[in-house]
């Protein structure tokens, strides 16, 4: 059996927040310690919030590339300069999406920064960018989370993106340590003994998915879950290892 | 708390096998009984099996479209055959690889057949293909847990689809039924105020995900889990609401 716990009552994260003592507190009020083998699922919005990512958009000034793909896509220049800024390449454009490589090579829309991250508080509109590097991120809360509980984790950080063919969005990793990533069955036997030519699994993102479900669009209230009974095997891996090398993607 | 609660022991599932019958009886077997809001998430092989989808390898001659396909994506002819069978249209091609609309609608590797579904019987080489219509099994098999237990359950039946950018497979819905697949949270307002615009969950292929992190790749052992806890809202759909409408697909 495999739980997924969302956790309560976890403060609105600001910048500088300390997030695995926040995440340990949290546990501590619902009478859990962490256990080798837990995953923890982090909401990408708290880890940027808490790696001062959030830009207030009156800041913004919009270059004229950003004004003109603004009016293509019908999105505000001030969102889409940042969106240029965290991209390396733009795919696709129809109104209302922006579909881009993004600069940690993800792709995705809006280079995760969508108005679901828009937050409007006394100083004016402001929207969180991704962290810079989610694994790294990802492998820092690990860290800090074995030197405060002595208890080796797995940690994602997720976000929910779109897919090519398919509508709605999905949680997918965008940061991992301490967890298998993709796993290779290929050469395994299934039980008529046939060899498996061809079976990788997208673990992490399975992993992710699983944890979205408690979370809803914006994670509201709920921007941690914490995943109990998995039986992990394979390697750890990094969210990095996700992206399809683009000489191998197709349909680009 | 979400539990995904995997059914142990389930026979290998034949033609004509019935299928809420096996699983009500495996539930007995780990004293559970369904409940409301329950949802059974079942692998697409054992669906195929019981509805007779086997095909012999023997029995299949490639037609000359197979056959040069099957050079280029150096796959079997015969195996070649049957996706073109199962397909609308073929996508992309490369070797060990080939995408396909296929009849139902489902942009995907193989047409849902790959080596993982071929079968090593006293007969010779068989293949499982696809359900027909994997949203008119999920209502049937929803119906007959219903007439047999009296509980209305969700149910949704689940393969492993690859993505565009990518790596690794993840669960996704092909059947559903009782359970809203796509949930709207566009108009909602998250916890600041802000009116999120655009927010449409893939929630069945999460549940479907969730799923096969306890089916592993070819569904060995388990290829039903119980997932008790959800807070589903929102009407019921079908799987092949998840489909992107031809012209709303940027990457084709």
């Amino acid at each position: 059996v495999i739980a997924l716990i969302p956790l309560e009552g976890l403060p609105l994260v600001e910048r500088g927040a300390d997030l695995a003592a926040l995440i340990l507190d949290a546990l501590g009020r619902q009478s859990l310690a962490l256990r080798a083998g837990d995953v923890l699922v982090v909401a990408q919005k708290i880890v940027s919030k808490a790696e001062g990512r959030a830009v207030r958009l009156d800041e913004v000034t919009p270059s004229d590339e950003a004004t003109q793909l603004a009016a293509r896509a019908e999105k505000d220049p001030r969102l889409v300069e940042l969106i240029l800024g965290e991209s390396r390449e733009v795919l696709r454009t129809r109104p209302g999406l922006i579909v881009v490589e993004d600069r940690r090579g993800f792709v995705c829309a809006n280079a995760g920064i969508d108005r679901s991250n828009v937050q409007q508080t006394e100083a004016g509109e402001t929207v969180a960018l991704l962290p810079l590097d989610p694994d790294a991120s990802a492998a820092s809360l690990r860290g800090e989370l074995a030197a405060c509980s002595g208890v080796e984790v797995g940690v994602i950080i997720n976000d929910s993106h779109g897919r090519a063919w398919r509508e709605g969005t999905v949680g997918v990793a965008i940061g991992a340590a301490g967890v298998p990533v993709i796993v290779d069955r290929r050469g395994d036997r299934d039980l008529t003994g046939y060899t498996l030519q061809h079976t990788v699994i997208g673990l992490a993102d399975e992993i992710a998915a699983a944890a979205s479900l408690l979370m809803g669009p914006a994670a509201e209230g709920v921007p941690v879950v914490l995943i109990r009974g998995l039986e992990l095997t394979g390697r750890p891996g990094q969210a990095r290892d996700i992206q399809r090398p683009r000489e191998l993607d197709l349909f680009r």
